[in-house]
């Protein structure tokens, strides 16, 4: 359930997690459009907070609507849904990572072409964007956003293509990276995914009109039946009178992303024929074989650690309690203790829970640890509880390496597992034991017997080190030559 | 986890739930009084969303801030807290009943007094207050709010006593039905109980200064130390100095009201000295024992239902799984769908993880049925997810009558259990099987052999009927002759 | 137009300016009630800018909207005109005084009475208000607002009288000041004007409907009839049978504030049968009698000077110009400078027109004289702007006394009258020469020959000292026994 | 006094007058730079109340603020303009136009050019825009505003020279129409003016700082020292070193648009050596001159007819008087009456001084007549107030053709003039008499003998239909081809 998790905590300062960036969504010939799209956004909110955005076509011009906050904030009215008029639409949520909260970085992007014009939502990240942004600046074209995404906008304008599906194939075919790109012109919604399949897209459909979303829950809370994937490298092309596909960069094996797995996808998606919810109750079972101690009672970290404390207690036989209560009232806003409240040790997210823990060798489940700072705190607390014995698990492997595919991970230097070993990273944390859950038997949990090191199943760098696409954006220095930017202060 | 439930769902105008009206906090003597109170307040966030207020002494006047919204929405800044200077403070959280929610019935309340004050906030509901209203309003008085508690307020203000001790108490003995009341004045931090104790109120303290709260999470939040209840019928006076208890109208057999255990209070609280997850665990072993059936899996309602089906489970050996996933979004907005969109059955708060349902005849846990509107939208949606059986099983005893000490319950004629015999709520629901804990079992999941008739050891009018105080307002007729009422209309 | 020139500077926080603190509105018997009234306040804004409210009784229940701001702010949409039902309404604006700018001031007041209810607006000030309020607090009444207004609706409340009437009545006899009320019941629309008749209230007529208005300017923006002022010390009841008149007091001679000729009423509205615009024409007029030295151009402090500077020009045959250009958008926000601006002698409000001004010998005409503070900067940017002399002409006496009656004066030692002789003054402001209109060339602006000093024609105490009432609350030392009060802190 | 009356009425729908699209303003050199840009766009907010914005550098990047509402809205904060650091800055306020008031739209533009970037302010409007823009998007630029003034941004973007200052000139070369122009460079502040100079802007110091702004207004509120108009043609080019001037057009005569004497530019500006307030005032003399009637009073039409008005009482000997009273509130909100109300003839703007009007032979001065809907009204006012005669005079020639130089006139078919010869349009009115000032009478206010028409010395196409430059948009039916736009509907 951690994908819940961040739903109610996108502007703590101190998070102590992953973010994705973003999560698309579009439609095609339904006179619902904009509101299916809303509902869409809004089963797909844990993919991104920071803002919310869709554009429609009414078969006259494209209608915007885009706002930092919540989908339910600003898409909620039926009247917002009457304004934005036509039968096609796409929509994006957006994480915010810090200095770039600005509208102008809200998707949909849009541009307007000789008689036509295109709306594009992007999840993931170019790993060449900025390479390919000062070319564009070098020629002349003006970048309103700061968001990497526009670059691939910009590359669509200035394809010499004539029709629409090949300028957008031209410019992709110029990006690397991951990502998920859906986009409305006036006649077709168009959907595309990185070679390597590495960020998730589905296709789906209602009563005729076909759906492109990030996950499966977004098809199912509107009622929308799920066809396939989208496959790694495919293009597909959606018009009322059918569905093509095109795969630009032929054909070969798919690499997506397992933290969509461990972490981001909601519970209830399914994602290669595979439920996220019984993927993560399996590495708490695979857990659970690789490191039970004898203990009293296993205590999710709510709500992430729950399907994988769930597995953990059905394969051990260790009670599963709710040893730690989570008040979902701590989201946007929080409450900035003085000096000396602070000293006070509250805790406005989390509290123990007693009745469960005192007394108790407790084994604690958390579904990955990042920086290290929220896992100390909740340790103690439940030390603090009356715990006898604290065994921390997780249900990941140590997280070395960061990502540049549209997961906002901590530099490497704040990465715990990077900076410490396992002992030293007990003792921090504060755990009797700690354990992780090996890099085979996150395979082994999703349905193989372990990682094939001369293909990978998955991309893992963040366990790993080993990324899958070049990283030509971090092997040049950007810094040093970039241009004066515009800042939006207030 | 059903305080956790209602986080989420303040706003929802079709609420199939309870809802009890407020939480009080107060401390004395720490120069920290107004975080440390909106600290509390967070803590007790479940007990009321629809607004929040603090008023604190600073030895030279009152100072009160008084806002419609959650907590973390106006008390989240060090600049309002050292705005709200001074050692002691009382604080309130409200929750929202129809055409009610303005900002002039926000509490605290507080009445100038010749050469003092008093702020008051109240949980409860007197059942006597309309007929004290109109008694005071011949008299002259000016009520300027259109609550309930006001009435308390105004005759302390008319109280022919001298020390203020002796004007709340006036005032209180005067009054019938359930309350915990918290005042400050300024010297003092006064609390009181109603004579049966049917509304909670604890004693702490933190690092000597006296603290007043609903529950002992609000004492948890802030590193507190819980000294003990107070007592049913007893009114508790801070000072400096110390604490004096009086007993104003004698010493009786408390009778608590049992909801506080089965829905309001947080599950990390204790109440009686029971903690009240475990009581929600037992009820779920006890329902099991009355009522199990052949099945695959126990599946809860979220969130309200988890601690009971986790109970189930643990007794009948049947898995607990996540069948059914929560979006934590739906919160103040949700999104208004077009008659076409609602006709497609857009769930937006519960989806059915299909992976765990299908095929599978499940056990459906929730911990009371209200109005029976969400349990027939639910029961359906486990059914379109593929199970092949659908058990629902109630935590608690059929729901026949309303309550009048402050929870908002619906009219009867809309309590599902009031219209309906078992079979007939069956069909209505939808399910194979319907089963509700039994009192006897409700009672023996707090610990007892029963529930003694003779005397009865909770309030359990909900179920019984046995209402234990007088009804005066209910009596007589005051619709008939009220005054024509101020309403704010924007 | 000094009335003009409050509007757009309601917020000024060095302000040089008097400052009325409120306008009244009421009408009965039209289905428009509240539009009709929303229209009136916009016309009275100049009498009050912190706040305005409205109170209507549509037969069932009195219905409010008050809100801090702009009557256009709150009460412009016809969706709120439609919420405030009913064939009655009465209306207030409200100027704001430090420190008291919360919503529980707002007018109108309201108090549910036995089988009734009232709600009242005043414009004035009652100069008992203090000591009454203490006797009420000893009486166990709670006053909600810190307003000397609620005094008077809790003598209503507490009256043993039993018809509505009667009860106002018997308040108001019991108040000292000045005032004028208009209040509304279920039944009746009632005025009511201090016995000396120091606050305006004008009575009206639209259709049969009738009007109650603190300017004539309230009447003509719809389209009303002017029927007759309220005499001093009158109650008028209109109910939809007509209009009774109560002389409570007996009759003795008025004697109306002369600032609402110099400065308050709008130069549109007719008082006591005078325009105020000519009046204030004919003060220059008087004051060219008095003071005219050899000059060049007449030129106004925009807008408050203009009519007195038409007038002196007509009079001295000196040619009228604009001298200074007023910026309007300097209103309810303006910009801080930071210290170094500062230096730099910014105008945000004032220009001068070098054109008009340089190698000139320049009149300067403004209304009053209160502080200095503007007046020192308007005179140096004319000298800066290259005047070769700067002869500054007051409109009215000086002003070396403090209101209590409801008009918002310095203390009386920040008052530059009160602290300097003319020459003192003449240096202090930096003009060549500074007259002031004298108190019998005001008079006979007014059309008599001169103040009668045994029975005073106006209140004029400002210039005079000769205050018309007691001064109750002065008298008596109400800081020193005061009880503590409750401060809205956010 | 137009240039005022504008102040107050920015969002009238019914507007019955002209509106300019923006004011400029720029400095470099100033530690004050924001704060000091934001008080010379304050005094340049009469011309444009829809939005404005703010650009500094502050040697490492371009920082911006750019919002919808007034600049005090926005800019009055010390924090805002800490914000704003850097020792350059550009501003711009902007009037709205219907359906296009959206963030997007709000100047300065920016791009990011390689090595640099470019901040620009316009006011004006390009005659060829949308011929460019089609050829820029066809290029594959992408517009993200839907301001004419984004193609000149874009050509300095996409120009292949490599000096700024020579992309720059090489952009505006390919613009023709109006233009002042106000950009700034990491080191550079850039001012232009169109060839003809029909547009305004003024070169001036502050210490050593160089200024540019549209009025010399701008100027003089931050103590500045004007130093001469930027010529026709001209490209001032300032940096630390010193200021350069450019022609790349040649020189050719001045035309500058005679608008900005009439209405547009503050009363206190000077442009071309005149002082507006002046100019104003001798065309009320000529109007005099020309059509004067036996009359009792001189009345103007506030605040726009006031200068006018001035000069007709001084010339003809006729007493100038307040008989309209303005009611300055009237601003960015108003009442909408219901229908019934609307009947009554509400004028929330301007009231009747009857006590001026009754019984008198009015002189009524505007300073131009657009639509006429207004006067209508305002001349039935004053019959209504018991004027027994009604003469309107207007201080400008009858305004027969549109404007494509960037004043907001209403479509030809709109203006009273071009639809109605002199009798119609005195009927239309309701006045006794009607006339306007003659096209020679408005030269000879300007100084000259009359108008040169072989070599007219302004730009006075309204009145003569004399376009001074090509209109190559109008030319082109741009609707037929233009793409599908993204409108902002939220």
């Amino acid at each position: 359930m951690h994908g819940e998790i961040d739903l109610s905590e996108p502007f703590d300062p101190d998070a102590d997690t992953l973010r994705e960036e973003c999560g698309v969504f579009g439609i095609l010939g339904h006179e619902d459009a904009s509101a299916l799209t809303a509902l869409g956004l809004h089963a797909l909110q844990h993919r991104g907070q920071e803002a919310a955005g869709i554009v429609t076509f009414d078969n006259d011009q494209f209608r915007a609507e885009r706002h930092l906050g919540l989908v339910g904030d600003h898409f909620s009215k039926a009247e917002t849904m009457e304004r934005l008029t036509g039968m096609g639409a796409v929509g994006h949520v957006r994480y915010s990572t810090t200095g770039e909260t600005i509208l102008r970085n809200v998707q949909p992007l849009f541009a307007e072409l000789e008689g036509g014009g295109i709306a594009i939502c992007h999840n993931g990240n170019f790993t060449n964007a900025l390479t390919i942004r000062q070319q564009l600046i070098r020629d002349g074209a003006i970048c309103q956003s700061t968001s990497d995404s526009e670059v691939v906008l910009q590359l669509v304008a200035r394809s010499r293509e004539h029709k629409i599906v090949d300028r957008f194939i031209d410019a992709i075919t110029k990006m690397e990276g991951a990502y998920a790109l859906v986009a409305l012109t006036a006649k077709k919604l168009i959907g595309a995914r990185d070679p390597l399949g590495i960020r998730p897209l589905v296709l789906g459909d209602l009563n005729g009109a076909p759906i492109l979303a990030s996950e499966t829950c977004a098809l199912d809370i509107i009622g929308a039946t799920f066809i396939r994937e989208v496959e790694n490298g495919e293009v597909v092309v959606c018009t009322p009178s059918g569905i093509e596909s095109y795969f630009p960069f032929g054909k070969q094996p798919a690499r997506p992303c397992i933290f969509e797995y461990i972490y981001f996808s909601r519970p209830d998606s399914v994602i290669g024929g595979r439920s996220v919810y019984n993927v993560r109750r399996e590495m708490g079972r695979h857990l659970a074989r690789e490191s039970i101690v004898d203990c009293d009672v296993v205590v999710p970290v709510p709500d992430s650690g729950v399907p994988a404390a769930i597995g953990f207690s059905q394969e051990s036989g260790v009670p599963f309690e709710l040893g730690i209560i989570r008040n979902h009232y701590v989201g946007r806003t929080f409450i900035e203790p003085t000096q000396q409240i602070r000293t006070l040790g509250v805790k406005l997210k989390h509290s123990a829970n007693k009745a469960i823990i005192q007394g108790k060798r407790v084994i604690l489940i958390d579904d990955s640890l990042v920086r290290g700072t929220t896992s100390v705190k909740i340790v103690q607390m439940i030390r603090d509880a009356g715990a006898t014995e604290v065994h921390f698990r997780l249900a990941c492997p140590p997280i070395r390496y960061s990502d540049y595919y549209g997961i906002d991970t901590p530099v490497r230097e704040k990465l715990l597992a990077a900076k410490y070993n396992m002992e030293e990273m007990r003792k921090y944390i504060g755990a009797d034991t700690l354990s992780f859950l090996s890099i085979d038997g996150l395979y082994r949990a999703m349905g193989f017997e372990g990682r094939d090191n001369e293909n990978p199943q998955f991309t893992d760098h963040c366990f790993t080190g080993d990324y899958p696409t070049p990283l030509t954006d971090l092997a040049e220095d950007h810094d040093f030559v970039r241009s004066p930017r515009l800042v939006e202060v207030g």
